[in-house]
């Protein structure tokens, strides 16, 4: 419907956008673009303006959410919608998010270039803070954005590294965070959610396919901040029997889960994960000649199926017992966020895979991580992920994307928007 | 030989001592007195007005390490030395190496008051940075007290907090680390070295007894700064196979080594020790989303036997070897420091334990962790380690010494000490 020469003008901009951006958040390694913060507001406004310097307008929610709305013939309708998140993990790569945002905007930019009025109206979205490690929380832009959740309680969530609250980052960006009367996306002015997104995991590069199709939001159960506690001593004199070593009990635990990792691996379930990403003695008080007393860490566990993280968190409290018994140390294991599977629409992935055939492209269907994509199906608006093939896995610098993936994915989803407009 | 009252007199100055440094070196939590530092320097400067006040007159080696002389009526023989080291583990107790350094004290404090003047003249020392911790590396102090080992070597040494050498932190002290020509004690001065210090593990709490005498000194194998180097990955979405996490790479070794323990624990040998003290992931990088890609740690392992620390080096050898293969982790263990186990005097011993019988008190013989004493037994000289009870282990806030303990310690020092010197 669009020229191709139009699109793939549309595309070539987005993906400048896209590196100007990485070029602009350069951390050493990778990249930064912290959630409500720095890196970010400076993706916001390249952003904004190339949305301006292609005629279209941004308009923002109480929160710094950035949308762009290209109007259908029925504008009343409710809208096709795409986009992603523009924050970063610290040190993380490029494309997480990014990409998603700079592709919605080209089929919006590519569209109204074209002359092309489809009946509904297109909404591309430029959200934030999507990143757990900045507020110990995943999703908070969508959760602001579609009032997925205690707007006034997620204001009060502190960032981890300025100490300052959520709401203080908002109104620091200079938005109001107001909390009072309906989000500006609904289901009623919101007929579907497509997220482009990296894999951020290794499977279409093992497969050799540039995209494949989410199946389903893996669940998981985090404990972003856990202590094991024990007890200090001299490492040379205290014997094993009067031993309370946070760091063996903490290792016997984390191996307890990858025990039950590799036996779910090995009848075939390879669905399951876990993660201890953050294990640290305590700087000031840990030394080489010291019994280490105490073990702060994260843990992270998921899966698509229910059953399975019923049975991991089995593990971990008959684990927690059995160590707590026979190394005489604490497990505090802190707050608890957890997130269900979620499952996607499947009318929407159909549309997707259709649309792939349809270009001469192989499909594949592969769990994935949480997306935004998870708060709009929460929120009861129909939503599909289109991934695209990243060798090098994602919240780490070596993340990858090729233009030529990036421009197919981008095509994908502008067939599909128009499918889902028409 | 010396009157009751003159002994507890200056036992109890010397407590008070010790209790006195301990207020002026109090850290949150426990105290910290730095090697060749801060803390150090005032224990230092209080043990010598200590000194002047009771007509005894502090004389400094090229480093900073202090002695006190008193002349016996054959002051041309080899003196008999006691005394230990005044610096502490950051956070650390008051009493590991302090206690010993003042009972050395009370004992030429008491001896000159009461007018007795043995045959041999006694000498007390106060030693340096005996502490691994500050450069990592043990006994400096006594190295170079006693030239063992290369000094200028040893200059060269930085301390891991300030990052400057070993020499400026003595010079800065006003001292100047001059390695030419012989040190000040030697075989030929120096008759035999008894060390007074508290019991680092519990074993006299569990057994209930307020002495012990230290059969032989642990050797023990070091690795200050190693690390396990996997890849950073996404924690949810990074498969199994794909995975080269660094914590549960490095949990793995540590527990293999806990495992050889208890594996020499169940055959009867609880002689053995394993500590991974310092275990961290990277603080830059690491996140509850990322597999995480780094983690630095410190391992120490240490026995009384050479052949358990022949078999402990073969078995972290094959778990490196293994573990590599199957988890795409490199281990880098960085710079070894070992030190053999170290016999003590056995005449020594029995002199020591023939006092504490005839004050009525039982014996026991129990293996010790590393102290000065090591490096004086190494130089050729007799020595041997009276340990006092402790009952929450050393290196720790929560180190604890009963002055009634300190008091029959001090006794059987001066009983031991005028016995070798008659």
């Amino acid at each position: 419907m669009i020229p191709k020469n139009i699109l793939d003008g549309a595309i070539s901009d987005a993906w400048a956008l896209v590196l100007g951006i990485g070029r602009r958040t350069t951390d050493t390694p990778g990249h930064t673009r912290a959630s409500f913060g720095e890196g970010e507001q400076v993706a916001a406004d390249l952003v904004c303006q190339f949305g301006a310097s292609n005629g279209l307008d941004a308009e923002h929610d109480a929160f710094g959410n950035i949308y762009f709305l290209l109007p259908g013939t029925e504008p009343e309708l409710p809208a096709v919608t795409s986009g992603s998140h523009l924050d970063s993990v610290p040190n993380g790569g490029n494309y997480d998010g990014l990409a998603g945002t700079a592709a919605a905007l080209a089929v919006l930019v590519a569209t109204r270039k074209a002359g092309f009025q489809p009946r509904r109206s297109l909404r591309a979205l430029a959200m934030r803070g999507e990143e757990s490690p900045w507020f110990n929380m995943a999703y908070l832009g969508s959760r602001l954005l579609l009032a997925y959740g205690d707007r006034t309680e997620l204001g009060q969530r502190r960032r981890v590294d300025s100490g300052l609250t959520l709401r203080e980052h908002v109104e620091q960006l200079g938005f109001p965070f107001l909390t009072d009367g309906e989000p500006v996306l609904t289901r009623e002015n919101t007929a579907c959610f497509l997220e482009l997104h990296i894999e951020q995991g290794p499977l279409l590069e093992e497969k050799n396919l540039p995209l494949g199709v989410a199946s389903a939001i893996r669940g998981n159960v985090r404990y972003p901040s856990a202590r094991c506690l024990g007890e200090y001593g001299h490492a040379s004199t205290t014997p094993r029997h009067s031993r309370r070593d946070a760091v063996m009990a903490a290792a016997e635990l984390a191996l307890g889960l990858d025990h039950l990792w590799a036996d779910l691996a090995a009848e075939g379930d390879d669905n399951f994960v876990v993660t201890l990403g953050r294990f640290s003695t305590d700087m000031a008080q840990h030394a080489l000649t010291k019994v280490p007393g105490e073990v702060n860490f994260s843990l992270n566990f998921g899966s698509t199926s229910e059953v399975t993280i019923r049975q991991a968190r089995e593990r971990l409290a008959e684990l927690i017992e059995r160590i707590t018994a026979e190394r005489g140390v604490r497990f505090e294991m802190g707050p608890e966020v957890a997130a269900e599977p979620v499952a996607l629409d499947a009318r929407l992935i159909g549309l997707l895979e259709a649309q792939m055939r349809e270009l001469g492209l192989p499909t594949m269907r592969l769990p994935t991580a949480g997306h935004d994509a998870g708060i709009f199906a929460l929120s009861g608006i129909p939503s599909a992920v289109l991934l695209m093939r990243n060798p090098f896995g994602s919240h780490n610098p070596r993340e990858h994307l090729d233009e030529a993936d990036f421009a197919l994915g981008c095509s994908v989803l502008a067939r599909a928007m128009h499918a889902a407009a028409a």
